[in-house]
């Protein structure tokens, strides 16, 4: 699988992708990721990307131009299976569009910053746009990252430990997972649910399957309120 | 206002607090951002941060100890307003929380990884439980610095342009924006809507608004179904 990134900070990047489970796909040749600074595809002589907003208004907008050139270059060269566009426009990002990307052969993923994008790019090229959820950030490179990561980490060899990735939150439809303890059995006073000592695996697994419904329970109910 | 993020991967987070709004709010003393390294206090010599979970079960967890010795010294140091854990098992983060966040005068964030922390940690620090939504990532420190980006750019003097931040979508509620166009007014034969090249003030705000609305009505359709 191959990842293009499209930024205009591509700095803000880095660190997550040369750490942690992508740096791990990528040396495994899980997947391929290409940062592309959106400034190398500024025409002008100012390397000028971005503008003020027609009609008005605060703030300064990306300009039409290096994203067209860019995208068209990429596309010149193999076929794109989803051109995600990070908007508050889009959809709020799921495990569902996650294993949908993941399925993908090649994708670009189109950073947003500042007040956004000139809309032009979105409207001509967007095949899915992702939202991030009901805030705001300064910019779509941390959407970027979280797309990438949730996408890598379900690819075939990204993790060793594939059983692990299956009892995760979320894997089984919405399902919390049961809370997890290690050593120290007591810390600080404070004990380790008994059971979890007891070698009794059906009572394990009784605990775990009632805490995790609970859980389920109490996450549905906080998270419907307001 | 002082954030702490206490990390296992504390290089993942490096590129993104040393660009753009976060670097910019420091620079500026919005805002001091001190990152910790969970394995500067695991106590012994193999500097182990992880164990195999009790119960059984695959993945290895976070140990308690280390997060215990790094947030009690803070404690020691200073009040915390809030001590925010990243897990799948909290409130979906919202605007409302990052509001909420800001106002504080210091805060940790926890960022888990692998399986999970031990979940002692949890139940003996945690004032909020955050969620990144209904996906799953390899660890939170993507979720600390989504976290750190949304709280700092509404810190006073943080954002340059305050006008900007005010019309940015889900400021006002939950309000999409209008798309916005800048120059050239034409590329590619793709023209900018032309009541924004109107020069008539009353007419651009009206179009901006009918398509907010339409917009916004369009983003709750998209995110109810399913």
């Amino acid at each position: 699988m191959r990842i293009d990134i499209i930024s205009a900070v591509p700095d803000s990047l880095t660190s997550t992708l040369n750490t942690s489970i992508i740096k791990r796909a990528i040396e495994k040749k899980s997947v391929q990721v290409v940062v592309h600074n959106l400034r190398d595809f500024a025409k002008n002589n100012y390397k000028q990307i971005d503008d003020k907003p027609f009609g008005g208004g605060p703030g300064m907008l990306l300009k039409p131009e290096p994203f067209f050139e860019c995208i068209e270059k990429l596309q010149s060269e193999r076929q794109y299976d989803h051109i995600i566009f990070t908007t508050p426009k889009g959809k709020v990002y799921n495990q569902k569009l996650a294993n949908k990307f993941s399925l993908a052969q090649n994708i670009i993923i189109i950073a947003g910053h500042y007040k956004g994008i000139d809309d032009r790019v979105r409207e001509t090229f967007a095949t899915d746009e992702v939202s991030i959820g009901n805030f705001i950030l300064s910019g779509g490179e941390l959407l970027a990252l979280i797309i990438t990561d949730s996408i890598v980490r379900i690819l075939p060899g990204a993790i060793g430990d594939s059983g692990s990735m299956l009892n995760d939150s979320f894997m089984d439809g919405e399902i919390i997972e049961a809370p997890n303890y290690t050593r120290p059995a007591e810390y600080k006073g404070i004990k380790v649910p008994q059971v979890l000592l007891s070698g009794n695996e059906k009572e394990i697994k009784n605990w775990k399957e009632e805490k995790s419904k609970s859980l389920t329970e109490n996450w549905k109910k906080i998270n419907s309120l307001e």
